[in-house]
């Protein structure tokens, strides 16, 4: 099996009133710029001149990786349950940008090496395992494995969907996590793995010579494999594979899909992978500073809103362009037309 | 005389421990990029270690140029006082963001060639004369003019101070206006006139090459001024010199300054060439797609929050960049540090 999703591609009947509608607002042509095109692609997605944004989501998923163990990132494996508490508990950085847009937040623990107690309710409990294996030695997941965190991703998705939700981002706890992510864009995109390696949560130049050490090492023993589901197995993890089934659900679902930095983007590139007509429901929120991004979005020939030099996933790029999403559906439903304002147009 | 305004230098003694603070917070070491950057300048601007954002204001300042007459613009000149309409009317760009994020807007004629009834009190009746000289024959203002400009801003600007506001940004509306902003740069940079000329609100391309004949023919005739005080006499116009009055006095204020697009950047650029300390307090929003703007912030050596391809003036950049403002302060209030939140730190 690839996927069960069935993804419908968006209707472009209503384009030219759309267009027309923008170019009416009282401001020169194509003024407003990247707002203009957001707009336009919302007013497709929901088939309307009068675009809306319904209790926006931002699902943080998190997961451990085998990797962790040859030394590949600054920080010891712990922070990742240690982060998942700080996000139960309101005090990272996707909580307070959550909170600032009324962004409904929920963390999913998609595989953390750590026992969370069962009675934290706001805590979704999707664990498949506690970590992935050393992707060094052996594939990371099964490929059942993978197929269940498309499962219980999905699920997930349909049932904030169901609650009314149209617009959602997706985020991602793991330390080690940029190691896989990197070793899924090499392989997909067929390129150098030491292009697709950056710094992570800040490595030094000794420990990022390592990481490239490592994972290009891994290339030369384990090979590649081009179908996004092996390589995805091979190389992912538990809440990379839960963010591929989470986009594909949520475009099905035709929500507006909004895409955070490095990690959020190697899932999408596998999504795309099978499901290319996701393109159409997704926005790219923020290039990341991480070295591999760039290169990615080029890959991908996307545009994020934002460059802002984060580099912190958890879906903070989604959460802090939000408020741009708003203004370009505000502005379609807010401003004026020439007409209705009596202001010339060109001469 | 140059300006009565007195600005302080930031005091930078609270630096490291304002450095420490953003370092303790659950994110990797400078992972929050630019929004680090923004949140450093705010605690500087109001020395403490937790910053507040009061009464958020945008005032768009509005005025005629006789350049308009030499067929610069891609609209009739009408299209200004229509535009003043339009924002006391709620219906224009600015409105539609001011309101999405709880900014006060005030409108001011600062020299709009329409006689408005003055009894709209939601305008600001700042005229100084209906339109200003056509630069192309004699100085577009007088300096008696230039300096009432400069006082009358002021007073707006203080007022709003005493009223407890701490963040102002400042956007602009005149036809033709980017002709001015071109000529203060190519005089103040030393640049040629036809780096600092762009479409505006959208000229053809023959349009564009009368628009640089028309500017460059002005050169040739009437020379440069390096003096910042007759440069903008002979090529500004009133809303530009309100706001670059405004701008330092909003310094002077140790208010947090939004600086918005190319005309605006145009006024920071006098401003600054005035009083150089005033770039401690200014926060540079958009860049915009106008031709010259990237430029001009290249020579002022400052890296603008976002590039939405915009070009709409109004202020719009500064009104879509101030939740990114927010959320730098945001960030620093509420996020947990490695130690309240028992997070491990950096192997």
């Amino acid at each position: 099996m690839e996927t069960n999703f069935s993804i419908t591609p968006i209707a472009t009947q209503l384009s030219t009133a759309i267009q027309r509608k923008i170019n009416g607002k009282t401001k020169p042509l194509g003024a407003l710029g990247r707002l203009e095109e957001v707009a336009l692609q919302i007013c497709q997605i929901q088939q309307t001149l009068s675009p809306s944004l319904q209790r926006p989501h931002v699902l943080v998923f998190a997961g451990d990786h085998g990797i962790a163990h040859e030394g590949v990132s600054a920080y010891p494996q712990e922070v990742t349950w240690q982060m998942v508490m700080n996000f139960l508990n309101g005090g990272a950085a996707i909580n307070v940008f959550c909170k600032q847009h009324n962004i409904e937040l929920r963390v999913v623990d998609a595989g953390v090496n750590y026992d969370f107690p069962l009675d934290i309710k706001q805590l979704i409990h999707n664990k498949i395992q506690k970590g992935t294996a050393n992707f060094a030695r052996e594939s990371a997941m099964s490929l059942q494995q993978t197929e269940k965190c498309f499962e219980s991703a999905s699920s997930i998705v349909k049932r904030i969907a169901e609650s009314g939700c149209n617009v959602i981002g997706f985020g991602e706890m793991g330390i080690a996590n940029t190691s896989s992510a990197a070793m899924l864009m090499s392989a997909l995109c067929n390129l150098p793995v030491e292009k697709c390696i950056g710094r992570g949560t800040g490595l030094s130049d000794k420990a990022l010579q390592h990481k490239i050490d490592v994972l290009s090492k891994v290339f030369a023993n384990r090979g590649r494999s081009y179908s996004p589901m092996n390589t995805l197995a091979m190389y992912g993890g538990f809440e990379i594979a839960q963010l591929v089934g989470a986009i594909l659900q949520a475009a099905e679902c035709r929500m507006i899909v909004l895409i955070d930095g490095f990690i959020a983007t190697s899932a999408y590139l596998v999504a795309q992978a099978m499901q290319p007509t996701i393109k159409e429901y997704c926005i790219f929120c923020h290039q990341s500073q991480e070295q591999g991004h760039q290169l990615l979005l080029h890959y991908l020939k996307v545009n994020p809103l934002l460059n802002l030099e984060m580099r912190l996933g958890e879906g903070t790029g989604v959460a802090v362009a939000y408020p741009l999403i708003q203004s370009a559906v505000h502005f379609m439903n807010e401003m004026a037309s020439f007409e209705s304002a009596g202001v010339s147009t060109k001469v």
